[in-house]
């Protein structure tokens, strides 16, 4: 996969890859071009815009990920808007929210957050990878994409209903999120609106997650599309500053919802980022989310600083000097395990030997791991666009027609979006095998909109359905054959995405039998059985350092998340001993309500402490070790549950 | 709510409602039209139509619940497309799928089907609600919405890649399905085929289950909606036989996706259930779903019956003679009680307290019980169309914005299709209360889609969401003012709309405290842990007659689904006894898993002998009590597994 690999699990890489020596504009520079009002408004603008851009790179640089692509995209609007445009009862906020880092360099700079939260991008307490209500600033919850302009109608009843001057709402969205059903079910009731309340931007940048929107899911006519819902289209030049003052400085005429294409550049800005200079045999774009190289780095961060000095030499403006500032070095797991690599092998491997597997993507080729079955199998891969809804009732029709589907997204997706389509295929009894990657509370950077940590309730209550989560790379090939050849009914296979350590005692664990776990170390004081790759190696961690303490952990290793072989537990749980569960997943609806469930009922918990433990509230957005200790799911914290119980 | 109340909880009725004397027309009757090749086409499909109406009729009266509305109004398209188009490699199914009465009629009049199934409409082992593709002619599973385009690429795809001919595939759409974004979502990847094969037509009868589409969410114009989704589109009289065949019988030039939106008339046939007979005054149609009076029954069948015989005597065929048939009387529970019209009052009840309630439909004001509530509060009444997501991320807003948003429809709905905006909603820390109806496996007559059976799988693992269950009618308020009033985060009322059997063990049952159940019966042998009313009832039906044995149940009425205190059951159980959790609701990710693991975790389960029933299986279409019986869920069957434990 070469190159790939270094962007192709851009929320998994735990710290910045640019290296340490960075650079911000810090408060005090934003002050002149503030103050300026006497400017001409675009060239004011346009200056602000490509200093936030300078620290949007810093923020994504240190964070080790964030959007940089689509940030450098919205800027110019999201600069006029709030620098020309905004009153105080009006609302702003992005549908598709990964472009937070931008709209936080807006607000750092404007002081709607405090401005150290520079350095607090997807750090835990700091600024979360998608907005958060918890945030200043931020207007509501997005990052599931496609919600936006339902969200927009709300505000303004409430506004209405409430009697209040609720003022403008201004909505950007993507240009891949229109791929989205909502959006267009949203429309419909908009249209209706007369209001003069609803302007939606979309940040036209032709490039979504993996490559060209119109590669993707090719959007057709979109100004006829916003048209026949019934908005006022106005196509402007998203980076034309007098373009988008008169686009969004007044309302329709007849108060209908203004759509405003906006043709924009991913990675405007920066020469080497901007997407129409891909090279024309570039299939995917490089700096949608992922942190940049060192290189990449100095290149962007000294382009703009030229820009921006050029631009305050026009303006009779003092140039600011850039704060430099040495971060903390890059951390990896030691020795690290990938399981993605592993999904690509083994679903080559299958589809080689059975011409029925077809592959179905929503527009996460480069995290999912299938741009090798893409090359392999052409017509066999099946890219649906951000259309869940759509890709799992195709799926359906396609295992009905004799075909095997391996429908793949992000684990947050994937089992949400679609769950009355996978229950429309369950009860069909066909076999559709799910691949959720991006699994768990982490990467935690992203936010709770992509912490996947509700998916084995979701994808629960689904006949037959099975549910597996390999303990590690070595076992996701067994996994997928079980899925595909032992299985009768459909299978969700949950991938953990990040780098994690490897074990010599996950790596060699034994065959893979439904119902079992594996056991990965033998003690007397108490067991816990763990899921997920990450968590088991947490629960390695604090068994070894137990040890040192004189308790004895029986640790034991599950991959079948829904299927409980209460016998087979009965016999490999320490005798009389305290069992803890652990999951990568809320304990309501998780794993340890069924173990617990199952050993109860076939009489295997007498006299026994039970604990089950995993998330209870909404994940924390953060770096993933502070995340982990934050849930109380590192090594410490289950050492520190352990004790607590014996 | 007056005439209202007989239909407005079409899908509970558990019995035919128009009377014991029906009429059908036999096989034979349909030969001669069947070969009367020689006459005009649209004579003989006309008169063809005619009599499947009659059967259509026949079915939907003896079921005692079915949709004659649109069946009626999509028959003369059906009709053409099985007797003058379809080749058999060749598609047709309904998306829709509530059409399925008028489908089946035609399959059994082509001997798609055995004759024999249309005395079985609705029943065990016969014609499900919704298609299902256990089902002879049934292509496959539909009735959840705006699924249909979606299928039809599935099928296409897998054909392509199996390099067969799949012939052509022709989709029926309703119009009030149009408002799912899923429907959208389909087009955008639809519009890129080229290959000539998909025609869906849009049954476009201008009534959706409420009242009119263009009350309930206007779609604008559809005819430029479907050509900026890239599809040709034909727009025609949907009853006009000429007009349908040149609208079917070629693909588009270029290949393109053809839309053809049939304007027909819903209730088509039946000169006073057609929906252009409506008085002005009129708001909510009649004959959507739900069977007819007996004086309905008999007035659309002499009608139809006397436009056979006419068509026929113009064609010079015999004209055919009814078989009439007594069918078994209506059941209804003795001493009925329903909880919607409690749900009703309690709502009203609670927006006359507290101005800040909205209430929010997705087109069931009918079975929602929300026209009192919209006549009283008119602004705080949100008709959103069958548009889930969109309702719910509304609601989301609503609730950030200060309002009380209370979120109805169908719990298969409600809890399925925008779980990921509930889950986005809760993670803003909000309270939004979701109120199902149509909750469990009862109603059964409507099939596994509108089955709400794993609602608390999909209601789980939101953070600080309650589950509640009333267990009568008169515990409504009281759960609804608890979400309300005390409860900090948001909650999903669960409720069940078919009648049930008052029972004064559950009439005053106690104030309704967190996580504690109701001793409905006290007795040493076992405990049963019941939820829903309708198994509430079975269980003390089974307690009952066990009393008669010698086995003595303690009952527990519980109504909280995911909040159990643990010490509160350890002492309200019979001692040392089996614990047995009843549940109309899959076992997996249901309520006993939640009771068993909380009573495991607190010590509570020592030596005792524990089982879940509840659902295991896909959920079976039929009368309620056969139903029941077939997932041993009635009061025998929980006696004879009563008796097996013991």
């Amino acid at each position: 996969m070469g190159e790939q690999v270094t962007y192709s699990l851009p929320e998994s890489v735990e710290a910045n890859t640019a290296g340490n020596q960075l650079a911000y504009l810090a408060e005090d520079c934003f002050r002149p071009v503030l103050g300026a009002t006497a400017l001409d408004p675009a060239q004011r603008v346009a200056l602000f815009a490509q200093m936030v851009r300078y620290n949007t790179l810093y923020m994504v640089a240190r964070a080790g990920s964030g959007h940089l692509g689509s940030s450098f995209s919205s800027l110019d609007i999201v600069s006029w808007l709030y620098l020309q445009v905004l009153r105080p009862n009006d609302r702003y906020y992005s549908s598709k929210g990964h472009d937070s880092p931008g709209l936080y360099a807006v607000h750092t700079a404007l002081a709607i957050q405090p401005f150290e939260r520079i350095h607090q991008l997807r750090r835990l307490g700091g600024l979360p990878g998608h907005p958060d209500v918890g945030s200043p600033g931020a207007v509501t919850n997005t990052g599931s994409l496609g919600m936006g302009i339902s969200k927009a109608k709300g505000f303004m009843l409430a506004d209405d209903l409430a009697g209040r001057d609720g003022g403008r709402l201004f909505v950007l969205t993507g240009d891949g999120e229109l791929q989205e059903g909502q959006i267009w079910e949203s429309l419909i009731g908009a249209a209706r609106l007369r209001n003069g309340r609803l302007t939606f931007i979309v940040d036209h940048n032709k490039v979504q997650s993996d490559t060209f929107v119109d590669k993707v899911s090719d959007l057709g006519d979109l100004a006829a599309k916003f048209a026949a819902f019934g908005c006022e289209v106005r196509r402007i030049d998203g980076h034309d500053l007098a373009a988008i003052r008169a686009a969004v400085e007044t309302p329709a005429a007849d108060g209908r919802p203004v759509a405003v294409i906006a043709d924009t550049i991913k990675g405007r800005g920066v020469s080497f980022m901007e997407h129409t200079a891909m090279a024309p045999d570039q299939e995917y774009y490089r700096f949608h989310s992922g942190a940049p190289t060192p290189e990449d780095y100095r290149r962007a961060a000294d382009e703009l600083l030229a820009d921006i000095r050029a631009r305050c030499l026009e303006a009779g403006l003092p140039a600011p000097t850039p704060t430099p500032i040495t971060i903390e070095p890059v951390r990896q797991p030691v020795d690290a395990e990938r399981m993605i690599p592993a999904y690509t092998e083994a679903i080559l491997n299958a589809a080689r030997r059975d011409g029925r597997i077809v592959a179905l993507d929503a527009d996460l080729v480069l995290d999912t791991g299938l741009i090798p079955f893409k090359n392999e199998f052409g017509a066999r891969f099946v890219e649906c666009g951000i259309a869940e809804q759509d890709m799992v009732s195709q799926a359906g029709t396609l295992a009905l027609a004799g075909m095997v589907p391996v429908v793949h997204s992000f684990s947050c997706f994937l089992t949400t979006r679609p769950t009355e389509q996978i229950y429309n295929n369950c009860t069909e009894g066909t076999k559709v095998v799910y691949v959720g990657s991006l699994s768990g509370v982490v990467p935690a950077g992203p936010g709770h909109s992509h912490q996947s940590v509700r998916d084995m309730t979701t994808m629960s209550g689904l006949p037959d359905l099975v549910i597996v989560e390999p303990l590690c790379a070595d076992q996701v090939g067994p996994a997928l054959r079980w899925a595909l050849d032992e299985h009768k009914g459909s299978s969700f296979l949950r991938l953990t995405s990040i780098p994690y350590t490897r074990r010599p005692e996950l790596q060699d664990c034994g065959p893979m039998v439904p119902g079992r776990g594996h056991v990965l170390r033998r003690g007397a004081s108490a067991t816990l059985v763990v899921t997920s790759p990450v968590l088991a190696v947490e629960a390695l961690k604090a068994a070894d350092a137990l040890a040192g303490r004189g308790v004895e952990l029986t640790v034991i290793g599950m991959p079948w998340l829904n299927r409980i072989d209460a016998a087979w537990f009965g016999e490999a749980m320490a005798t009389g001993a305290p069992l803890l569960t652990v999951e990568n997943h809320y304990v309501e609806g998780g794993f340890g309500m069924h173990l617990v469930t199952a050993l109860a009922e076939a009489g295997r918990l007498p006299g026994r402490t039970v604990r089950r433990l995993g998330m209870t509230v909404v994940p924390a957005s953060g770096r993933n070790d502070e995340v982990l200790r934050h849930h109380g799911l590192d090594a410490a914290s289950l050492a520190e549950h352990v004790l607590s119980v014996l």
